[in-house]
């Protein structure tokens, strides 16, 4: 059986909706469009939370890899 | 299909105004000129905004890719 | 007789329940499901604790490896 | 049409003066002499300059590049 | 009479008390396992000590290289 | 004609006084020894300086390239 | 005549004593015993210092080389 990779589960999440969160503390929620192994990020239909309430709409968004600390498929 | 990469969603947002958020909390909105694999970007009619009002115009910008957090196609 | 490797280490906790401490002071455990040389890591059954307690459950995350400190089998 | 690349908008501005913006916060001014892709630049008859106003002038100076935030020619 | 090199020091170390200091400014005391040239690390029978005391046991651990400081062989 | 490069200003300054910056804000003036292109630099005769006065003597210095912001040929 | 690199400088301070400045603030003096191009650096008898005070011994420690700003040759 072959292992599994960390880009694999990126790829699963395709299409879906995500959050992602920031080194600099912002959570931002959306489609996961694109992905590379720098982990650079294209969401869209993409908005800003916090604390659970929408902060603002930014529709597609790219986000630089080495900003990101975590991301996961949203409930 | 193929897949679409990070830098697509960049190449549809060419001559695009785009905003620009950087590590140091500014906002920069401008056409998007053009950008490398390193995320290295030229803005022209640039200008910096705080809280949505223009602080300073800037014209072209050459802003290094290390310094961006987020690139979205403004409205 | 051959000397062991780090990521040794974390192939023997593959599928099995391990700490994750982050360069941003959280702490998360789950599953480990996947990493890669870069360390990125991507965790199952996921929850993100705080002195001892659970703050959320995250289900399927994906950590990027530069913001990690420290893996470690739980008890 | 071949599309421009970022270090094009900095070919431009060759021996052109130029606002450059330091992670440091400071901010020099000077004529763009020599940069390479790592973005390390070097200015001639180069001040740095606080709220518009000369605080000190440098002549020549080596600016490692990822000291550096944006490079903008000036008015 | 050929040079020493950095990781010879951490060979002659191998299975033997290390301390090792973190950028966060934590303090682990271990059993140096295994390292790489990265300088990611596992240490056996870790544990993590502050003044001098053991405040927690963290038993097998994977440090990332890019988190530490520096490893000195424990007296 | 060719176009200069940022490290010919550092192999015209070799053997001058330089004055050079660090990111942790310090001061140090000494005679450009070498460098290399990772902007690693040695200074012979080096001080450390702040507000314009001598706050000690370091002689021969070896300084990592990563902590550089700018190097510029004394008056 | 040929010209002299920075790693020239480490190679004659070659068991010689030398003071190491970390990005943490910390001051290390010890014998300089190995180091390599990333800048990670082996010191014997080392000791921590603080306001020209020995705070701790050290004896043998692995330096890892992002973590040092300067090494200069002690009096």
């Amino acid at each position: 059986m072959e292992q599994s990779r960390p880009l694999d589960a990126l790829n699963k999440a395709r299409n879906k909706r995500v959050i992602i969160e920031l080194k600099n503390g912002k959570q931002l929620i959306g489609s996961l469009n694109a992905f590379d192994i720098h982990i650079n990020v294209v969401l869209t239909d993409a908005e800003e939370r916090q604390d659970g309430e929408v902060k603002r709409k930014l529709g597609v968004v790219f986000l630089r890899g080495d900003t990101i600390i975590l991301i996961s498929p949203s409930e």
